[in-house]
């Protein structure tokens, strides 16, 4: 009897520590399967083996994803505004709150103590304890959906007030969490914006508005409006038929590489006068637009039209696509692993992740995976903004 | 006796399994114990909870570290030329080469599947393979001992030689590592470089030229002299007492800083135009001027001299210096944990690492800890030339 309890109890003890995963956090890929309410965990520095999958996530549409830290929880917001930290090393959810009807964004701040999310419904910010995984503060947004929402140095969380045009500026070092600065009349309807990852530059899209608003936190007196080229005169009558996603939005050398809104090409504005310089025609609007790490390339998806296959890459030194690669059907997100050496692409109409070399532009790999959209590497976790 | 098996043989699966720690890679804090050839590990996402030490690393006097692309190993290059590769997990060192006579410095490749060693003695380039361990490929450099190794976009190393005044570019994606590139006469004994966070620019120390050799990787034509102010007419009579180390020169806005050699304070370099805007009158000369990662502060310490005791940190708007701190004895190194709230400072003299809030200046944490020198956290894993 003695035996079989202390054999029980090891296999206890063995069962739980086994648990406790053989590999390092810091270049693992987290690809969300859209449709499944799941994420998958890939890890890039294993020849891109595929760790598992962790689901119960909620409804994933336009899902989000933030890191602790360590890279070792990921914190995703679902649509219908749900938080879940995921424990990437045990594979499964540790905690999981109700934080809204409709969540959109998320940010962890830079001392890694809580967690805010950015809510359409009801419009406000809330703020979640990461120890408690309760909420300790929810700040109302004079109705407004609240989008473009980033933490910031100082501890700071930078947030736009899409049906009321403005920015706050929330101190999240303090326990109340104070609104510490309103920029009002900011442009028509924010309904995205980035942060450059030196932590400095708060750039807002706006709907309505044919310009990008530019805030410096470290001139926090006023903005600067940053006027939005539009190549085809009549472009302005065009419908936005699909958000540009700001954070794909590049700062590469002296140049902003910016999707044009109703346009189909890539504005290359001059960071010292703000003014277009030129337009790299592309084979649609892009979704995203993301800078390899090393800044020598972009790449484009498209989704909607007829380019929903394509990728194409644009060298920044001569400014010219120099390769159009065609993955999968309805191309929903790119990421680049640590360093830039490859890129992973999600195909959601052929449930494919397909991982490439981005010097050689070979395919590495192929994973098979429900409907994937949104990709997102731990690495994140120590850059301002993301 | 059956009973007996199976616990033994659980206890065994235990022991193995339990070894697999329960925390993320993406944070850590690795402190070089320099005269202990040992290592301490400290969870800077854990409110900088030490995790252990590891032991047996060989001399390390200027110790230099690079990491895996996950965080989950360290790259220990000891004085001695031992090349030692260091479970962060599991705390121990799993693999242990000897690769010269006397080691300076190490890259990991950008693939992640090499590390390079530069060696004084015999001057030359050691490839380690990462999967066998093995040395893979040695490169001898004219008899040069070599210095300021890094590893480069297009999974490059690029390295100086500083016996014959050159600059190597090694392709470390072909299977024979040729060097396919020479840069001659770039001035007169290069004994540190540094490559830009870009992976663009690659920047060389001299010891007898009053210029840095800046070569642009993207125009490999050719090379740029930047000339090195020198603010007092007779300092080039004096002895250059340290060597000023590379890696804490800083690219921050539209300056670079750069320590003077024979000076005691920071010159602000104009990029433009490569000339010196102003200099920053210092308590001495600088070993180290690390930027914080929102390059809003840069922080300063000296070693000989009347402040080894001191810490400098200057405010970048302003270009100012807003705080002297006194940590302790001999400061040896400073390193900042991810996101930059917070940083680490080796007090060699008094045998203790001090852990202060960046923004209020407050002392967070003391920790004891025999004659510390290096601070790397991982998440320098997924940064060109670090």
């Amino acid at each position: 009897m003695k035996y079989i309890i202390s054999i029980l109890s090891l296999i206890f003890l063995l069962a739980n520590s086994s648990l406790a995963a053989d590999y390092g956090t810091g270049a693992l890929m987290v690809v969300v399967e859209r449709e499944n309410g799941a994420i998958m965990v890939i890890d890039s520095a294993q020849d891109h083996k595929v760790l598992g999958e962790v689901s119960g996530l909620g409804v994933l549409h336009h899902a989000s994803i933030s890191f602790s830290r360590d890279g070792r929880y990921a914190y995703v917001v679902s649509r219908d505004g749900f938080l879940s930290k995921v424990d990437l090393l045990k594979l499964k959810i540790v905690s999981k709150l109700k934080v809204g009807e409709s969540a959109i964004g998320l940010a962890v701040t830079q001392d890694g103590k809580h967690i805010a999310i950015s809510n359409y419904k009801p419009g406000n910010i809330v703020i979640v304890s990461d120890k408690t995984f309760k909420i300790v503060k929810t700040i109302p947004a004079d109705k407004s959906k609240t989008v473009g929402l980033v933490d910031a140095p100082g501890n700071l969380l930078v947030v736009s007030l899409m049906d009321a045009d403005q920015t706050w500026v929330i101190d999240a070092g303090k326990p109340d969490f104070p609104v510490i600065r309103k920029y009002k009349n900011i442009g028509e309807k924010p309904y995205d914006a980035l942060l450059t990852p030196d932590g400095r530059y708060y750039l807002v899209g706006l709907f309505h508005s044919p310009w990008i608003t530019m805030i410096d936190l470290l001139k926090p007196e006023g903005f600067t409006k940053i006027p939005l080229p539009r190549p085809e005169k009549d472009s302005h009558k065009k419908p936005v038929l699909k958000i540009p996603h700001l954070e794909g939005w590049i700062m590469a050398g002296d140049y902003l590489y910016a999707p044009m809104v109703g346009g189909s090409g890539l504005a290359v504005i001059d960071k010292k006068t703000w003014k277009a310089k030129k337009f790299i025609e592309l084979k649609g609007h892009p979704i995203f637009a993301m800078a390899r790490p090393d800044m020598r390339q972009i790449w484009t998806n498209y989704v909607l039209g007829d380019n929903h296959d394509k990728v194409e890459v644009i060298d920044v030194q001569s400014q010219k696509v120099i390769k159009t690669l065609t993955p999968g059907n309805k191309i929903f997100h790119i990421g680049f692993a640590p360093k830039g050496g490859t890129i992973y692409i999600s195909s959601y109409g052929d449930s494919k992740l397909l991982i490439y070399d981005t010097s050689t532009f070979e395919l590495i790999k192929e994973i098979p995976i429900k409907k994937p959209s949104g990709i997102f590497c731990t690495n994140r976790s120590s850059i301002f903004g993301l």
